[in-house]
This record gives C-alpha cells, sequence and structure tokens, in this order.
C-alpha cells in the first residue's frame, strides 16, 4: 500500500490507508485510545480500541517511527472532521528514550539555550517546523520573483583572501598555512557580476565576527543578496525590493499557509510604494517630537527606528519605511554619493515594523570613483585589485540591497530572539548542534 | 524610452528603440561600420554611418557601458537577421584601458589561469557566462523538481564546532579565539532535518582542505544536497536522483537553449531506470575484460569508472550508470550496511561519461548502530553527540545524495579543468579574485 500524508487523509474516508510518522502523542483512556501521529506536513488522529495495539503503543517512548494502517472515518469531534481506526501498527524505529521536552504540547516548555542545545528534536514541534517552512518559502518566493525579472543566481566563494570589505569582524581561516577569511557578505563578487549578468541574486551564508551577544545578532547567517546594473540610482533598486517583498509575502501566503496558520502570523501588506522619507527629514522630525538631541551623532538608534516604524504605521497605514540618504560618513566605500545633497547617499534602509531589515543602494561605478573613495578613507587599493579591475573595463551604474532571512522570519512572527528562527544558530558561544 | 534587451529587437522590426550593454567590438570598414553592442542576455549588431558616431566610438576602449537608441531594420545579411540603424550612442561608464584579452573572438585567447586571474572581465566572455547559466539553470531544475516532491529547502551550518565527519580535511577558523572548522558537507545536519521534515535539500557551499591541485578538485565548491526518510533502501535514493538529474536536464534545455547551443553541448538523455551494476560484479568484470589485477584494491580508480563509463554505454546506450554496493571499509562511519551481503553497503556511486558525479547511500538509523560503527573505527562519540541525540528519538530508515555543481556542469560540457565552470574558484594556490 502506497503511504499518503497526514494532510490528505480527508480524501480518502472509508478507505483503508497507510500512514507513516512519529509517535507524538498517546494519550490513553478508559476503553478508548488516542495515538496522534506526526508526519513532516502534519498530525493525524489514530483510535486505538484494540488491547494489544494499546499495550504495543505503550511500551514505546514518545518520538517512535512507526507506520500506520487503519480505516479513514468521519467523525465531527475529531481535529480536522477525520480520524483513522482499527490501526495496525508497525515499529519502524523505536526511540531510545524519551524526548527532552514534550513536542506534542503547544510550545515546548523549556528556556531558549536548552531548546537551541536539543535542536535536533525541539525543531520536530510543529511551532519550530512553522517557523522554517516560512523561512523555505521566503527563500522561494524571492527567486521567484527575481528570475521573473531576468536575474541570475550565482554562488560566490565564502574563502576570501582579503579581509577588505569593512576591514574588522571578520573570521580567519586557516588556508594551507596562509591566513585566508570568511566572507562577511557577497558584495564585492555580486557587484563583478553586474559586469557580467547585469542582475544576479545569491542566497547562501554570511560571517560576522562581531563580538556581540545579542537577541538580534546572529554571527553566520543566510542573506539574500540582489545586485543590479543600469540603475536610475537607489530609487530603482528600491522598486526591485518591493517587487521581491511582494513575492516573498505572496509565497509565504501560497506555500506556507499552514504554518501561518501555526503560529497566528498576521501577514504585512507591501505597499506600492513603500513609504520613504529622508534621513535629514526623519533626524529633524525625530529631534522635534521627541525632544532627543540627534545632532551630535548622524545615526538613528533602536529607539528611533522603532519611532519612525510607529510614525509609518500612524501616518502612511504601512509596516515598511525606507529611510533615504544616510550620511556617506555611515556606509561603506562603495556608496555613490548624492549628487544633488553633498554629504548624503544614494542608499536607503527598509524599516519593518520599526526594525532595519534591509540595507541597500546605488554603489560606484568608476574606478576613479573608487579610488579616491578609498585614498578619502585611508584604504590600500591594492588588496581590492581584483575587485577594481571589474571598474576599469565599464560597469554600468548600479545598485542592490541584502535581506537577512533570519530577521525576516524573526520579525514576521514576532520572534523575541533571532536565534529562534535560525536552524542552527551561530553566537559566540554557539557552536553546536 | 523604456530600454529593451538584445534577444528582443527581432519583435520590433521598422521601430525605435533603445538598448543598452558594453561596446564589444566595432569593426570599421570604409563608409560604414558596425558596432556589436553586448547585453546580458546576447549581442545587437548596430550600423554606424555617421562619421561623428564612428569617430565617438573609436575612441572608447572595448567594455564601455553604452546607451544606443536606434531603429530595427531586417537584414538578412546580419546575424539574427535583424539589425540596428541610425544610431545616437550615449556613453554611460568609458572603459578605463582595453581588456586584457578581447572578448569578442570565439573563445578567450590565454592559458587558465591568465583568465582566472581576470575572471571579472573573462566571465563576461559569452561562452563563459553560458557556462554559469547552465549552472544557474540546474539548480533551478535541482529545486523545482525537489518542491514538487515536498522536499523542504534548509539552510544549515557552514562554522562548525568539530571536525567530525572524516576527521581529516578540514579547515580551521578562529572562532573568538577558539577553534571551528567549516563543514565538509551538510551530511548530519541534513540527516537531522530528516527527523523534521522528512524531505530536505540544500544548495550551499562545502569546504575541503585536501592538498591536491588536480583538474577534477576544488577547495570550496556548490554542493546540491538531499536527504528524505522512509526509504525502502538506497533503491529509494537512485529513483529520486534519476528525477532530480531529469528535471535538472529539462531546466537547462528550458532555461538555457542559448547557452547549450552557444557551447555545443548535447544534453544526455537520462533512462529511466538508470542502469546499475553491483561493485563485485563490476570489479569482476573489469579484472576478467582488462587483466587488472584488482584483488588487494577493493576500489575503482579512476580509469576503472571510464572502463565502466564505455562499458554502459555499449552495453545499456546510457551516459550514466549506478555502481552499488561499495564495500563498507570505504564508505563513511554512518552507511547502512547491505543486511544480504556481508562487508558490502546500501550505497552507490553515479558515474556520468565515466566519472563519479554522485555518492549517495542509505544511512544508519538506529542509535545503537551508530555506537557500535563508531566503536567499530575507534571514532569517540563524545564530539558527536548532538547528532546522535537525534537518532536516540526516532529516526526512519533515510538516505540522501549530494551532486557537485561545479563537477556536473563540467562533465556537462566536456570542461577540461572544473575550474573553468567555477565562478571564482578556489584552490590551493588562488584565493583571489
Amino acid at each position: 500500500m502506497e503511504r499518503i500524508w497526514s494532510t490528505e487523509i480527508r480524501q480518502h474516508v472509508g478507505e483503508r490507508v497507510r500512514l507513516a510518522g512519529w509517535l507524538h502523542h498517546l494519550r490513553r483512556l478508559r476503553g478508548v485510545s488516542f495515538l496522534i501521529l506526526r508526519d513532516a506536513k502534519g498530525l493525524a488522529q489514530v483510535v486505538v480500541e484494540d488491547p494489544a495495539v494499546v499495550e504495543q503503543l505503550a511500551q514505546l517512548h514518545h518520538e517512535s517511527v512507526l507506520t500506520v494502517d487503519g480505516t479513514i472515518v468521519a467523525e465531527p469531534q475529531a481535529p480536522g472532521g477525520v480520524e483513522v481506526r482499527q490501526p495496525s501498527v508497525e515499529v519502524l524505529s523505536p526511540a531510545a528514550c524519551p524526548p527532552p521536552f514534550d513536542l506534542f504540547r503547544p510550545v515546548v516548555k523549556a528556556q531558549l539555550p536548552t531548546i537551541l542545545d536539543h535542536a535536533p528534536v525541539a525543531l520536530r514541534h510543529p511551532r519550530h517546523r512553522a517557523l522554517l517552512r516560512i523561512a523555505s518559502a521566503s527563500m522561494a518566493g524571492f527567486r521567484a520573483t527575481l528570475r521573473s525579472m531576468d536575474f541570475v543566481e550565482v554562488q560566490t566563494p565564502k574563502i576570501v583572501g582579503a579581509a577588505t570589505e569593512t576591514g574588522a569582524n571578520v573570521f580567519t581561516v586557516d588556508y594551507f598555512g596562509r591566513p585566508a577569511y570568511l566572507a562577511q557578505s557577497p558584495q564585492l563578487y555580486k557587484q563583478i557580476m553586474v559586469g557580467v549578468f547585469e542582475r544576479v541574486f545569491e542566497v547562501g551564508p554570511v560571517f560576522r565576527a562581531e563580538p556581540h551577544d545579542t537577541p538580534r545578532h546572529l554571527n553566520e547567517y543566510v542573506s539574500l543578496d540582489v545586485e543590479l546594473g543600469f540603475v536610475r540610482d537607489h530609487t530603482t533598486v528600491m522598486e526591485v525590493l518591493t517587487r521581491v517583498l511582494q513575492g516573498m509575502v505572496s509565497a509565504i501566503r501560497d506555500e506556507a499557509a499552514d504554518a501561518v496558520a501555526q503560529l497566528g502570523v498576521v501577514l504585512p501588506e507591501v505597499p506600492q510604494p513603500i513609504p520613504r522619507i529622508h534621513f535629514a527629514d526623519a533626524m529633524e522630525m525625530i529631534a522635534r517630537e521627541t525632544g532627543d538631541d540627534l545632532s551630535r551623532e548622524p545615526d538613528l538608534a533602536p529607539e528611533h527606528e522603532r519611532w519612525l516604524g510607529d510614525w509609518a504605521r500612524r501616518e502612511h497605514g504601512s509596516e515598511f519605511l525606507f529611510v533615504v540618504g544616510y550620511p556617506m560618513s555611515k556606509r561603506p566605500f562603495y556608496t555613490h554619493p548624492d549628487p544633488a545633497r553633498p554629504g548624503y547617499s544614494n542608499s536607503f534602509d527598509l524599516l519593518f515594523r520599526g526594525l532595519e531589515l534591509v540595507t541597500g543602494g546605488q554603489r560606484l561605478h568608476r574606478r576613479a570613483d573608487y579610488l579616491a573613495a578609498l585614498a578619502a578613507r585611508g584604504m590600500n587599493p591594492e588588496p581590492l585589485s581584483w575587485y577594481l579591475e571589474a571598474f576599469a573595463h565599464g560597469m554600468p551604474p548600479h545598485g542592490g540591497f541584502a535581506i537577512g532571512l533570519e530577521r525576516w522570519v524573526a520579525r514576521l512572527v514576532g520572534a523575541a530572539n533571532i536565534r529562534e528562527t535560525a536552524l542552527f544558530p551561530r553566537d559566540m558561544n554557539r557552536l553546536a548542534p
């Protein structure tokens, strides 16, 4: 008999079917017992009346792997309106011991570090699985949107020869006896690839050796990167980002509907266009409205991002807000200045529900501008010669952005700690599982 | 005016359009000149008669970035039957110097190391781009096939705490003052994820610190990984792999037709089923037919793989051949033995055109079997405790495989060196670009 998914049993009322999965829970009542079987897609309720089968199940630890043959019966009382009766059970793989926490309860009742220590088991919990399904659907929506717009997928190297992008916060690798580094982002490579394909994207790991232990940082995370050529300026990039976000939200709606329901997530509307405010105007407004003195620190603190998030919701009915024109002094060397407003840049942050989710902008595209920008920052162009070669040979005006996948999911579901949304998070103290 | 792609001009005969791209070539003849403009998708021939425009173009280096407005005219002599006339040209971004080699010639006339040193320019050559388009289409076909079969995409960590999978050939990372390692594969994580989603896949970088400099190895490459639960044995895995390869070939046919034509690639038929031979039978046949003494070395040398590839083509009309049942002694600790044939395993290699392309098989799924397998190899289970936890809590019979993306593309197009098919290859001596 061909196995079917737990989510398919409604279409098989009256039939004998085969299910397979994990012993999620066994409730023993007088006269009848209920086996909840979990497979990759959901749960099925199995009514066990035969005392021999009850006895067989009672001797198993939760999470044992079973095959269950049974008859599907409509039962209004059962979850989903159907249940499995007259089961015969085969034990495919017995669990060796009870799980470290109950997976059948609505949430895992343990502290986050304990949950992370036991991730191989904790991730099986339906809520944890739902987070990962949202991540998976997000990646699919990201790629599908970009492919429909003629973007080409690339995979750039993660071991790099020079710690060049910002100089700090890189992990060092012993590369056959000489130092190499883990890429902090595919930035330099994706720009080079604009010279090849004009429009490229990448989904891959990035590595940040930041010695911070906060609920919103990881030392390794998944970056959704985009770069495109022949832009007008940063606003072309913002238009592409808007479409990408719309595609990600609709992929979640279409492909992870169960996960959205499971988590009670309210998916955001992505307005067309997303409202925008210039950095200088934002600073002025915040200073005026909050009384904070922002004149000495030309940057948005987290509380100012939250304030702007509230403002965007109130004034524009939007959960997204572009802050454009960050000061050049706050942006990396490849940032394109705003030709109309000295000191400010053609760059943006996208705030989502009051938190920075995406950074992007237009980049320099002329070799001479790069040499000047590096010189102004006292940076040596020599270790970047391979990168600068691309600009010696004709690069169009271009720009791009990067979305942190885990941060996106965390903000979407309202997770208090980004570690809840990473598969196996890496932080200063955590290298396993 | 909205810009169109070079590949779209045929649909605009008689219209004035805007193109944008790179100055690929300028042929100056008496009275008329031909500008070949390259964009991300192809080439367009622009006829330049106005001496002022010829002069403007003649002062530019190749690879300068241009916008060209012109009228599309049907011209049987022109490549593709159409050309652009009465152009007006705007220089968006002039090249600072000539490229290190001519990109307009049929192939880049330089030695491979020179080509790799100048990859930011060399990758713009239509042949090099075609290789990358085939890689991109392969990834898309891989994912689409697996998603249609209910596989969930995961992204597992690349920085790991223990150099455990094989012990050797790992890169060491300085992780906040203590040693960590770069993952040689997502093997252990993808197995854990079978307990969560039953069926998972990943496309991501893997790192091998192998101190070899050969035309078929890279120290960092892109691995296409699959793992699935509730398998009968390794043959279920082989069935999934067959469908995945069919999906990859059809994605290349559909999405990279221009690249296939450009490179003159003959796409393989993926037979259903792919022929298979047991390792022991293969060894016996090779010994008999070639006279080689294989009794002391229970493995297939590259020349034996080639011999088997020829045999499969001759006997089965197939460019693919499964070699199943490799000796347990040649496989990693997680390999499932063949219950019917002591000493042999439920594993396989897939040969493609006489070269190993994929390794896979069934894995152990019971904790006790893992402990016994590790003990038999003298391996300490303690650093693997996080991995073994998954098996303490119920894991179904499962298996999987991994395809090396660059090797797949190299074999498909007949590249002599795998470095030709990697974006920015990493080897013992190459960390840049």
